[in-house]
C-alpha cells in the first residue's frame, strides 16, 4: 500500500429539504454575490433554478446568472463565466447542475483571479494561486464533481479534452436532494451509475498495491450501485434507491475508494477523447471502452480481476482457473452494462463504424502528439491505446 | 433513511514518513504559536515528541509543551492547558497522541475564547462561539477523535465524564503514521479496535431506518478490523494490519458509517459511567457493556442482528429462526472479543464484583440524575439501564 492524502471537505446537506438551506450556506462560506451557474431548459422548468435564486435573494444574497452549459463543458463558455464574474464582482460560484456544470465552476472560479488564460491550467502550464469558492445544488449523480478535486473541460479549438485536478476547488458545500433525480431519463440515469462506478474501478484496478480497508469499501460501493440502478429504472421515483445512487457518485469519486492505492484512469482518459470528438455521453462512452481495456490488461494482475469477478460481480471462483474467473468477471460487466442500456463497445457507442483515420486522431490526442502514456495497472504507450481502441471498435 | 450532513474535513497525511510535513500544515492551517498537547512518557521515550518539537521550530512555529494528559482526561488538565495558552498567547493546538490528547485538546479549544467555564458546554449550558485550530498527530488508534467532532471530558469534581460535539472541533489534519503503532501492547490494541468497531455499531443498531450503501460500508469496517486485529496480535509489527487499522479507526467514527441512520450511542453511554467510576480502558469496557445491552435491545429489530450475525460475524442464516440467528451474532461477538483479550462483563473488566450500590451511583450519572433516557435502538429509562448494568456485571 502507498503513503496517502486524504482531504474531502465538503459539507453534504442531502435529503428532501435540502435546498432550503442554500443561501445560508452561501453566507456560510463567504458568498456575497453569487454567480449562480446552470445548463440548459431542465433546471428552470422544474423549478429549481427559481427557487434558488428566490432563496437566495431572500437571503439578502446577490444573484447573478449564467445558463448554457453544455455536456462535455466548453472552454469558451467557461470564458464568459470569467468574464461576467470580474464584471460583476462575483465572490461565489454556485452550479446547479451536475458535473458538467460543477466543472464549469470549478474552470471559473480559478480563472477569475488569473491574469492568464484558464487553459493554461489544464495544460499543465500552471497552478492557480486561488480559487473563488465553489458550491453546487447537485441535479444529476454521475460525475462526482459535487466532493471531487477535479474537472474537465472542451477546448473546441482543436476538441481537446482535458482534466485539472486542485485540492482547492473541492466544493465548499454540496446540497443533494434525491427528488431532483426522479425525472433523469434511464439513459441519463444508466450512464451516471457507470460514470461513479468507474471512478471507483479506475481506483481498484491496482498493479501491485492493494489495501484491504480500501478494496472492501470499495466493494461495497460497486455492489450498491450495481444493485440500485435496476431499481430506479424498475421506478424512476424510488426515493431510497435515488439515495443510495445520489451518495454513491460522491463516495465513489472523493477519494475514499483509493485510499494506499495507485489509480489507472486509462479508461477515463481513452474515453475522453470518444465523447471528445463524437460528443457522446461520458458514461456510455467508459462502458464501450473498458471491457476492451480490461481484456487487454488484465494479465497484468489476474488474481486482482478475480477478487472483482467473485466479489463485485458474483461470479462463481474457479480456483482452478483464475484466468477463467478473471474473464467472466469482464463478461459479467458486459452483460451488466448492457441490462441497464449501455454499449459494450464504439459502434453501439455511436451507431455507425469508427474508422481507422480516427482511432489515430483518438490516439494522437490521448498520447499528448506521442508523447504521454496512459494509465498505471498497465501504462499504455500510443499502439497499446491503438490496439484497445480497435478491440473497441 | 434519514436526511444527513457529512461533514469530514480533516486533512489525512497518512504515511510512513508523515510527520516530516508537521511544520507545514501547522502554518497552512495559520498556526504561528502552537501548544503542543500530549499524555506521558511514551511520546517522550519513542522520540516523537522531539521530533515534532524541533520540526515545527525548524519550520518557524513556536512551541509551548503541556504533557500530563490522562486516559480519561480531566477537566482540571483542560483547565490549565487554557490558562496556559491565554498566558502564552497560543494560536493552534496540536495533540500528539491518541484520543484522550486528542479529546482534551478539543476542549481547551472552545475553552480559551470563552469567557465561561468550559464544562458549560458539557453540560449543555452552552455552544462556543469558536474554536482555536486543533490538529493531530495521532499515535493511538482508537478514539476515532482525529477526525470527529466529538470529545469526551472527566470532571474530577463528582466524577462526571460527558462529552461534546461540534464540528468546529473537528481537526484542520491529521497525521498518521502506523509506524508509531508498532509499540502498543495487546490490551491497548484490543480495546483501540474494540472502541472503533463500537464507534461503528452503535451507529449500524438502527430501529427502523436503513441505508444500503452506508450498512455495507459499516459492515466493510467492521469486517476489516475483525480480521486485522488478529494479524497486529500476531505481529505487532506488520504494517498493513497497522495501516489498515489506524485507517479504519478514523472511517469508523467520521459519520461516513451513519449516513442516513439515526445512531444509538447507549453503550458508550453506559460504558462512559463504568471507566468514569473504576477507571478502566474505554475499549475494554465496551465489550463489557455490549453483549448484555444486545441481548436486553434485540427484540425491537431482530433482523438488524441477523444482518450483523450474517454479514459481519459469519454466522450461517438459519432462515427459519431469525432469533436464534440474532442471539448466535452476539456469542460470536463475545467469543471475538474474549479471542482479542477483551472482557464480556464488568466482572472481567475490573476483576472484581460491582456492587448494587455502585450500579445504582453509576444508573443515577447516566441518567442525569433520573432525568434522561439514553439509546434510540431501544429507548433506554433508568430502569433498563439498571437491567442492563446487571446483566453485564
Amino acid at each position: 500500500m502507498k503513503d496517502f492524502v486524504y482531504y474531502a471537505p465538503t459539507e453534504v446537506v442531502f435529503g428532501k429539504e435540502s435546498e432550503e438551506q442554500v443561501a445560508d450556506l452561501v453566507k456560510k462560506y463567504g458568498g456575497h454575490k453569487v454567480l449562480v451557474h446552470f445548463g440548459g431548459q431542465s433546471a428552470k422548468k422544474s423549478g429549481l433554478l427559481d427557487k434558488v435564486c428566490n432563496l437566495l435573494k431572500q437571503g439578502g444574497v446577490d444573484v447573478v446568472l449564467l445558463g448554457g452549459v453544455v455536456p462535455n463543458p466548453r472552454l469558451s463558455k467557461v470564458q464568459e463565466g470569467i468574464d461576467l464574474c470580474r464584471k460583476e464582482g462575483v465572490d461565489f460560484i454556485l452550479a446547479v447542475g451536475g458535473g458538467s456544470v460543477i466543472d464549469s465552476a470549478k474552470a471559473i472560479a480559478c480563472g477569475v483571479p488569473y491574469s492568464g488564460n484558464v487553459w493554461d491550467f489544464y495544460l499543465g502550464k500552471a497552478d492557480p494561486e486561488c480559487y473563488l469558492p465553489v458550491a453546487c445544488v447537485l441535479t444529476i449523480p454521475a460525475a462526482g464533481s459535487e466532493m471531487s478535486d477535479a474537472s474537465v473541460i472542451t477546448n473546441e479549438d482543436g476538441d481537446v479534452k482535458l482534466g485539472y485536478s486542485n485540492a482547492m476547488s473541492r466544493p465548499k458545500f454540496a446540497i443533494m436532494n434525491p427528488v431532483r433525480t426522479f425525472t433523469l431519463p434511464p439513459y441519463q440515469t444508466a450512464a451516471g451509475v457507470t460514470d461513479m462506478m468507474m471512478h471507483t474501478m479506475e481506483r481498484y484496478f491496482t498493479h501491485d498495491d492493494d489495501m484491504d480497508l480500501t478494496d472492501a469499501l470499495a466493494e461495497a460501493v460497486l455492489r450498491s450501485m450495481k444493485e440500485n440502478v435496476f431499481k430506479v429504472l424498475a421506478d424512476p421515483c424510488d426515493y431510497r434507491a435515488r439515495a443510495q445512487i445520489m451518495w454513491g457518485g460522491s463516495v465513489a469519486h472523493n477519494d475514499l475508494t483509493g485510499c494506499g492505492l495507485s489509480s489507472d484512469w486509462a479508461t477515463h482518459e481513452l474515453e475522453h477523447e470518444l465523447s471528445g470528438m463524437f460528443d457522446a455521453t461520458h458514461g456510455a462512452g467508459l462502458a464501450a471502452i473498458w471491457p476492451s481495456w480490461a481484456r487487454y490488461v488484465y494479465k497484468e494482475n489476474v488474481s486482482r480481476f478475480v477478487r472483482f469477478a467473485v466479489n463485485v460481480m458474483d461470479v462463481p471462483n474457479d480456483f482452478t482457473d483464475p484466468e477463467g474467473t478473471a474473464l467472466k468477471g469482464i463478461e459479467a460487466m458486459e452483460r451488466f452494462y448492457h441490462a441497464i442500456g449501455m454499449p459494450v463497445n464504439i459502434h453501439e457507442l455511436i451507431g455507425k463504424d469508427i474508422t481507422d483515420a480516427e482511432i489515430k486522431e483518438m490516439v494522437r490526442k490521448c498520447s499528448r502528439g506521442g508523447e504521454a502514456t496512459q494509465g498505471s495497472f498497465k501504462v499504455l504507450y500510443p499502439e497499446d491505446m491503438e490496439a484497445i481502441y480497435k478491440m473497441a471498435r
